[in-house]
Parts: C-alpha cells; structure tokens; sequence
C-alpha cells in the first residue's frame, strides 16, 4: 500500500517528501476533524450550528482573517422515520431513505399495490390518474463514468420523478437509488415539488433491492409494498455561510474566491460530500501564500445548506454582489484525482489562463474545452458578477458509490489523492492570486 | 465484462458452452429463488418455515425422492431495534446491529463510558469489575486472506468478547465487526454466554464506525455512548431441517450425504451464506446422475438453524445417527472459486483420493495437506460416525466483506465462480457415488 501510495504520488507529479505529510496536511485534518468531531452535519440542524462553530475556531487558528459566520434562514427537512418493505408476492425488508423535502406519511405509514417503471420516461408516458392509489417504483440504474456526467440524467429521476408520479395520483414513490454502488445503502438527496403539486413521501432503496424488485416486475406478479417516511420539511431552519479571508498586499484588487459546502447529507459523516472540499481549498489558499502573501485577497467560503437547495450560495451572492470578485472556484466533487481544467475567462485573460494550463500540464491535468459549471455554492455570485470561473475536475468513477449514502466517511478519502488536489489548486491560486492585471469572466 | 466471465471459465476449466448457461443453472435458481422469493430466513421464525416449503417444493421439482422437512426445536434469537449513538465526546449515530443472544436494554436504551480495548487480549486483561457500569469496545480488526482462517482467532471477539465484558461488570459491550469491508453495514453473527453469565446487551459496529471510536480513543477523550437493543432470547422456537434423495443403483451401499444450511442472518438474504451452498450441492448431485444413476444414494441435506447453534446439524445426527453414511461434504463459505481440496479418508482409501485428486487437478484444483473441518451441519454425524470428509475450499479473500450483513445479497454471487464450484462438486461426486468399495474416515 505505502509503495502504491508512493506511485500515486509519483504519477501525481508531487515529491516524495508529500508522503510522510500526507496525512498531517492541512486538508487532511480538517477531513478528520470534520468527519470526527462533528460527522452528519444536515443543513438547518444543531449539527450544522456545531460545525460553523468548529470551522470559525479552525479558520481562525490557521490564521485565517475575518472568520464571520453569517446566519440565513433555508427550508429544511428533518428526517424520521424510514422503513418499507415488500408485502406481496414476497415479504421482504427493503433499505430504504427518504428524499429530501419528501412528503410525510402516517406513523403506521402507507400500503399500497407497486408499480414498475424502467425509466423517468415511462413514468412519463403513464396516463394521468393511472397511479391513482398506488405507489411507483422508478428503475433506471445509473452508471459509473469518469466525469459524473450521468448525475444529470439519472439525476433527473430523484430530482423529478416524485413530483411526476405525485401529478398522475401516485399517493408515493420509490426510486431506485441515484449510485453506482453494490451495496445495502440508499442514496438519499432532494427531491423537488413544485408549489403546485402536493408532496407525497418519496424514498429510494439501494441498488440490491431495487435489484430485486426488477427481478420480481420481470416475473409479472403484482407487488406490494408498505412504506414508512416520517420525516418533515420546515419552513425556516437556520443555517449560514463561514467566510473567512487571506489578505493580498494589493486590498483594492477584487478577491480570489474559493468555495465548498459545510454542510452534508445526514446518513453519512460528509467526508467525500464536501468536507474534502474545504479542506482542499483551504489548504491550497495557505499553500499559495506560503513563502510570500499574495498580490490579492483570497477569500474562503465554506457555505452551509448545499445539500437542501443552495441557499448558502444564493445568501453569499446576497450579501456580496455588491463586492468586487475576480474569479470563483470551488470543490465539491470529493478528493479523486484531478485530471482536466475547464475555463471561463474572457478573451483579454487568455495568456493567464495559457499559463495556468501550462503550469498544470505539468502534473499530467489537461485542458479541456466547454464552459464550466462553477459549482453550486459560487454559481450564484459568478452569474450575478460574470465572474471568471476555473474548474479542477475530479476523477467522478468512484464518487456516486457513496454519495449521499451512510458510507460517505474518512476512509473512503484517499489521502494520496487528497494531496494531488491540494497540489493542483495551489498551482493555480498561486497564478491568479498574484495576477496585477484584471480577470474576469467575459 | 462478458470477456473477463470468459477468461474466469476457461481459468476454471470450464467449456465456453457454460458461459451461456450460467445463469439459467440449477445452482443459480437456487440462490436466486432463495433471495427473492424468501429473503431473510433467521433460524426459528416464519420466513425459515416459508424458506423449508419452498425447498421441499423446489426439491421435489427437480426429481428428488424421499423429500421430507424434518421439525426441531431451537434456542433463538428474535431482533428487536438496534440503535447506538455516541454522545461524548462528539454527537455521532453510530451503525450497529445486535448479535444473536445479546442481552435486551430496556426500550430507552443504556447509556455509559465506553472503555476502548484494542483487542480481547486487553480486554481479558483488566481486572475483574473494572468495567462495573460501563459499556466495553473492543476494536482489532479483522484481515482478509484467501483461506478464511482469520474467521478463528477475530471471530473470538464476537463469541467471547461479550462473556468476558459481563464478567468483569460491563453493562454492554461494542465489537467492532467482524468483517473485512469499509461499509457502513454491522456484521452480525452469535455469541455465547455461558449458563453462568448473565446476558449483556452485545452489538457490533460497522467498520468506518469502529474507525471513528479508534481515533476519537486515540485522542484521549473519554466516551460515552447510548446503546438500544431489545432483541429477545427465545428459548423454543420452531425449526427443521429438509432432506431429499437421489437414490442409487444399490441400496445396501452406505450413502454420500451433502450439506448447505437454509437458514440464514436476518439482515441480507443469505446468498452467499448459504443460498450459495445450497444451490451447489443440490446442482452437482443432479449433474452427477446425469445419463447414468450413480452407485450410492446421493443425501442432500439443507439444514436448518445453522447460524444460532448449528442445532440442525445436531438434529440430523440425532435422527439418523444409526443410518450408514459413507462420505460427507458440505458448502458453506460462499460460491468463489475453489482453489484446493482437503481430506479426510482412509488409508485403505488411498486409491479412491488419489483418483480424486488426479480429477480435481485438471481444473487447476490443489491437494492440500491437513484434517478438514466437514462444516457446521454435517459435523455431529461426520464425528459421531468417523465419515470420510472431502472439503472443497474457496477462496474466501471477498467472503468476510459481506458475511452476515444486509450486503450478503444476490448481486454478490458471481455467476461464472458459482459454475465452477458446481463442475467440481460434480468430478467429486461423480467419482464418490459411483465408488463400489468401503469408503470410511478412519
């Protein structure tokens, strides 16, 4: 393992002297103590609160400048209850999660005949009505790819199906869950219930029962199932955004800003989903200005409530839009190799960004072409501002095995791996941070 | 993937042919039936009753004779709610599970100091009454090897960590799983308390779990930790075993006996331990009458109630002690490649090895040297009669991963290894039933 390590490394482009630090870096301990000292940390809960507080004394103790904490009210959803199980033709336990912002069933929950659809289209194709008293179940296995493309399309059955089925009288819902793995964990994630549609409870089994239920739908018996969701969507649950800053020597040039999300789904302890992320930016911030301060401020947002609609993202852009920013990045993607960078920047900024391909061409990071999606915790403050935008892309075969599942926890971050992310971003603050001349996105 | 099940067959021996017909096998129905149309079947409740009518239905399909359910009763083991949550120092659920014959808290839970002990050495070396009104941890984890052995020596933890804890004053105990995997799924599994020990509440933790309460003891801070798990010990509960029969050519020949168990943990479906098994044995001595009825009588054997006390194998020898056996085999340890074959036989059956040997070695199958142990459910009537014992070992690196979790599901079992486990219960059995000689362990 040490040698396989020491290949990684190797192939990552970074010293052999990264590997007695990997696991005292910066990044690294703020992935443990995240994960340790606080774990699930669901936006809008005690748990969140804790790990503000936990981030603030970090921050301030890595020397961070101006840690606030900046409170916002967000609509949550406070899990309870999850249970199902087939009833007909076989009684079977099924491991089950409910969605967020899922509609609540009874205590004794609900029972009803199970309708099989292969995919999101075939529930779409269905005629209103026809699931009028019966609960569907939204097959459509996602697979793995390198660039976590497939979370968009297969996305789409979480984010839309229960809504889909809730319209044509479905009185719940169950998907098969939005991973790639094997295992007796579901993925749960928000769901989306536009105002006019009534909220019915929504849940996704793991892969291996919904392997199961496939099995079952091909032999043509009727199926049915008794489903339990308690949980609850409130209102107005507090949550805030942690920023904390790296002064440049030059304050009236527009900041670097830097973002992850502190906030993670309840089931597992957020370790790939995003603590890695702050603590691959944070880390990469101290890095750049390591040696010599940076020409421009480089400012660090750790926002909350990501997982439950982006409302860190949209109260940063709130607060701030009316503040100069050069350029947003972010990392909430978990800690596998970086392997591309994608840009937007404007035409004017296009020997800067020749140098930063440069600079991580080196380590074996491509360039590649398309706009990028700046991230969900920055896209509001990079749209408002048209901000330059400039995107580490993680290898993505691994991350949907665990995300947002009980099994996103420490060990699944390779430190290795975490190192070579580190290593890439500060290759590229240490660019930016130090460009005199103007950035931006258009 | 379709190329690599080719390249595993032919690895193993096998035809080409065998590729299309892998899962259409007899062996593959088995394990698929079991785990869709039964599920968990613990040892004493309804679903292992469901589970013996369907063997006893689906045995009878295949053209055994002489299918009979054989009734007992057993000491078991009733789940109740498993929950665990750390409390100090950091508020953190924890994935637990309950062990079979753990002592019940009260609906509300225990809650105490958690002492960590890195293995049950230390454990056993505290002084008696040191652990008076807390709750013990026991951490050493578990190695994946090829030949299973570790099973011994870390399963001790599970078998007498809880003892050892009540003795010395404990109110509850923690283990960390015994499982080779990092997923947030608890393996479950038996302990024992002696007649002379009161029962403590006795749960195992997943892994990443056990991880967490390793680092958080490596800091120093004491724990505390709430632990709710109500299950019950039953002490008369319904089980049975089902036999069926392939009759030989000559009656007067003591019979080949083959054995899996039926039962299986209630958290997965029991595919690999021990649908698995079932489907094998059964496969081979269909295939071994293939085109001629062989010699001897083949005896299959799917026990009940092997995981809470082996009390089917206990009943079988009780029943049919004084019936001649010849030779018994069991599969017991997932459906991965068998790699080596163990006897246990006669001298004056030197020959009748050696052929066997000589078969199993085409495939790549290896003679290993030592006394095998005939498997849980064949162990009272191998010892009482000093059968012969042939042991065909798989590979077992994998088999820890998902032993007695919820992850032991059909998705599991790798199709092309099942084959090959049945092709070479097939060359055994072939050669076995057909012996016209005295077979005999001693």
């Amino acid at each position: 393992m040490k040698k396989l390590l020491f290949v990684a490394l190797l192939l990552a482009g970074l010293s052999p002297a990264a590997i007695a630090a990997e696991k005292g870096s910066v990044a690294w301990d703020i992935v443990s103590g995240l994960t340790t000292e606080i774990g699930p940390r669901l936006a809008g809960t005690p748990a969140e609160a804790r790990a503000r507080d936990w981030a603030k004394t970090r921050l301030e103790t890595l020397g961070f400048s101006n840690v606030v904490i900046e409170p916002f009210m967000m609509r949550g959803y406070v899990r309870g209850e999850d249970r199902a199980r087939l009833t007909a033709p076989y009684p079977q336990p099924l491991a089950v999660t409910a969605l967020g912002y899922s509609g609540a069933t009874p205590d004794g929950g609900i029972e009803g005949a199970l309708i099989y659809f292969p995919t999101l289209d075939a529930l779409n194709a269905t005629d209103a009505g026809a699931l009028k008293g019966k609960i569907a179940f939204v097959d459509h296995a996602m697979k793995a790819n390198q660039d976590g493309s497939g979370y968009g399309p297969y996305g789409a059955v979480r984010r839309k199906g229960p809504a889909i089925a809730a319209q044509k009288g479905a009185i719940g819902i169950i998907i098969r869950s939005i991973g790639t793995d094997n295992h007796r964990n579901p993925h749960t994630g928000a769901t989306d219930f536009p105002d006019d549609v009534q909220a019915i409870p929504a849940g996704a089994v793991s892969n291996p029962d919904a392997d199961l239920i496939a099995r079952i739908a091909a032999s043509g018996k009727p199926m049915r199932v008794s489903l339990t969701l308690t949980g609850q969507t409130k209102d107005a649950l507090p949550s805030g955004n942690v920023l904390a800053e790296l002064p440049g020597r030059d304050p009236s040039l527009p900041a670097i800003l830097v973002a992850c999300h502190l906030d993670s789904w309840d089931l597992g302890t957020g370790a790939v989903d995003d603590a890695s992320g702050c603590g691959i930016v944070t880390d990469a911030a101290l890095r750049a200005q390591q040696g010599q301060q940076a020409l421009r401020t480089i400012r660090v947002l750790w926002a909350g409530s990501e997982e439950l609609g982006a409302f860190g993202g949209a109260a940063y852009a709130e607060r701030h839009g009316d503040e100069p920013h050069a350029l947003a990045m972010e990392s909430d993607f978990g800690a596998d190799r970086i392997w591309r960078a994608q840009f937007k920047m404007a035409e004017s900024n296009k020997a800067l960004q020749d140098r930063i391909v440069a600079a991580l061409a080196r380590h074996g990071v491509v360039y590649a072409t398309g706009a990028p999606y700046p991230g969900a915790d920055v896209y509001a403050i990079a749209d408002k501002q048209k901000l330059a935008v400039i995107a580490l892309r993680q290898d993505g075969t691994r991350y949907f095995d665990v995300h947002h599942t009980p099994d996103d926890t420490l060990d699944k971050v390779d430190p290795a791996m975490l190192e070579q992310n580190v290593a890439m971003w500060t290759e590229v603050l240490k660019i930016v941070a130090n460009e005199a001349g103007s950035i931006t996105g258009e």
